[in-house]
């Protein structure tokens, strides 16, 4: 740290993204990447006549993508916007909504919605999940704070039905709710048709995930247009050009060929109820999910050791040391075949801690 | 605007990008893009294997691209900071220091520096330029404020030498010096070495202009490992996969292929100043330019007039409304045909305004 820093920003403590290491090959299960390419689609439009339009600024307005989206999601595009990444979103929402009078999510998310409020200085409440680590709508109610549930629900995969979401948007007429959908597609209920009807919301999605674009780094997200005109003020006031070319490109083609990503989540939620199976009948227990990974913990093996063993047996799944999980690891959906391998080790790991 | 706004936001002025209609085929010398294509190491590296790759996320340290800055650049990589364009170096800069004790800049320079001022509620002391829109180094002696410097200036296109810069820099021991060499390649002198003797230095520098990159989105800045650290924890508490991956390896690639770029930048600046001497023969005064724009103004045309005769006849130049310079415009330096078509179109429109 410089000792020219802003002071308060000396204590903030940034987000610790997923690790990447190199030293060797890994099954990578931790950062709920998909196990599929782009679809062809996305290879056809990232091409020579893409890469030598380079040397041109990339549309601000990103119009092409979002007209993509309205087509896609039956919605006019004056409700959307887009981003470098859906993380850009969170980031800008936090930043106009978060300092009016705080804001309130659950004890265990996604942890960045903490590093926000650090940030920016933002009154943040805490709201411990049930014992069964299940959201209490309840607890949502008039909360005169900036809103922010994911759903389903990080690290848990747990979901919410949109009827239960739409009471909670209804019982905070006076701030924002946010719904963070990356993981919507894999079975979750969306509730973006509702930015329709509700002017104090926000539903946030991805390309990462379910459109296996994690690299090109493409978030998007549905609200009022007056909510909307917010998001594109700060960005403007940030990083205008936000979206580069080849992603814009990479992503108008992926909604062109929507069908392929839909069959695709319908192959890693098989993937997802085969592998939940297999590791309940070695005696895991496993949250249920409706996103691209389970939440798994055992009785006999500690959740930081069951990590520690499946890198050493090169796999990676995600490990967090807060106090309530601590026994859990998140455990990305990969190809039925490194599902395979992770099952495999799995036993023969529980046969090294005995009985 | 949202009735949920914080209204600390309410009255931002957001950028202006240049613009970029659709109507017709323009002329583009509007946005300082270079009018040649990425190297072929850059083409060969956006391919199939890269665009497959997309369902991985990318590296959030950039390890490879900074890697590549560091040989190039003859310094470490823990001197380096990249970014999803050098706007983003800029924003995060703004807020990591200017709102310690407020920010110091010329009256005309880049008008993002005055947004980003009003997006953190940092005091700016606005100091004007001198009479030949040059920069006084006196003005910039112990301000006490995070100082920032373009240089070459924008949209003046005028230079300081680097041992100007380094007295401005020594003279602010106690605050950060922030210079903008975003169009230092096209005949400026670089000050990023001095990063290695000063930690209040940070230079910053952009792949959109020399190495044709606008479309990918790539800056980069030079500073001590302090301010790396400083930017990494903002970069890490707002948007950690910052670069996508396509981006990453078009950087990495144009800096394999380094004297492609250095042999278009000295066509550039022979391409401008050969516009120079024509325009000039037409009765246009230029402000000698080191970068890829000129701006130039004539005794016989109102500077908004001449840019709405360009853009009838198909070319976009940028015009701004600032009472100092609103006679001039600025013309980036395309390829010498584009130029030809200016100055033909300029001969034009000034025989039609009469003596």
């Amino acid at each position: 740290m410089s000792r020219y820093i802003d002071e308060k920003f000396s204590s903030l403590c940034a987000y610790t993204p997923g690790e990447q290491p190199r030293d060797r090959k890994y099954i990578k299960l931790n950062t709920n990447e998909s196990p599929y390419p782009p679809s062809p689609s996305v290879l056809a439009a990232i091409n020579q006549s893409e890469a030598e339009s380079l040397c041109l600024y990339s549309d601000p307005t990103s119009k092409g993508l979002k007209q993509a989206l309205a087509r896609v999601y039956h919605i006019s595009d004056d409700h959307i916007f887009v981003s470098n990444g859906s993380d850009e979103i969170l980031n800008f929402a936090f930043m106009l909504y978060g300092g009016v009078s705080g804001a309130i999510f659950p004890d265990i998310t996604y942890g960045f919605y903490r590093v926000f409020c650090d940030l920016y200085g933002i009154d943040a409440k805490i709201v411990p999940l049930k014992e069964d680590f299940t959201i209490d709508p309840a607890d949502y109610q008039n909360t005169g704070r900036f809103t922010v549930i994911a759903n389903p629900n990080a690290p848990t995969g747990l979901t919410l039905d949109a009827a239960v979401l739409e009471s909670v948007i209804c019982a905070n007429p006076d701030n924002i709710v946010l719904i963070d959908e990356a993981y919507v597609d894999f079975g979750g209920q969306s509730c973006y048709e509702l930015v329709k009807k509700y002017d104090n919301l926000i539903v946030c999605q991805t390309f990462s995930k379910s459109r296996s674009l994690a690299g090109a780094r493409l978030g998007f997200c549905f609200a009022s247009p007056a909510i909307i005109e917010d998001l594109e003020k700060i960005k403007y006031s940030t990083n205008p050009y936000n979206i580069n070319r080849l992603s814009q490109a990479a992503g108008v083609a992926a909604l062109a060929e929507n069908e392929y990503y839909i069959a695709n989540c319908q192959k890693i939620a098989e993937t997802r109820e085969d592998t939940v199976r297999r590791l309940t009948d070695l005696g895991f227990r496993i949250l249920p999910s409706k996103a691209n990974f389970i939440f798994a913990e055992h009785e006999r093996i500690d959740g930081d050791l069951f990590y520690r063993q499946l890198r050493e047996r090169g796999i990676l799944v995600r490990h967090f040391t807060d106090e309530r999980i601590r026994n859990f690891n998140r455990i990305t959906i990969g190809s039925p075949e490194e599902m395979d391998a992770l099952v495999q080790q799995a036993e023969t790991i529980l046969k090294g801690v005995g009985k």
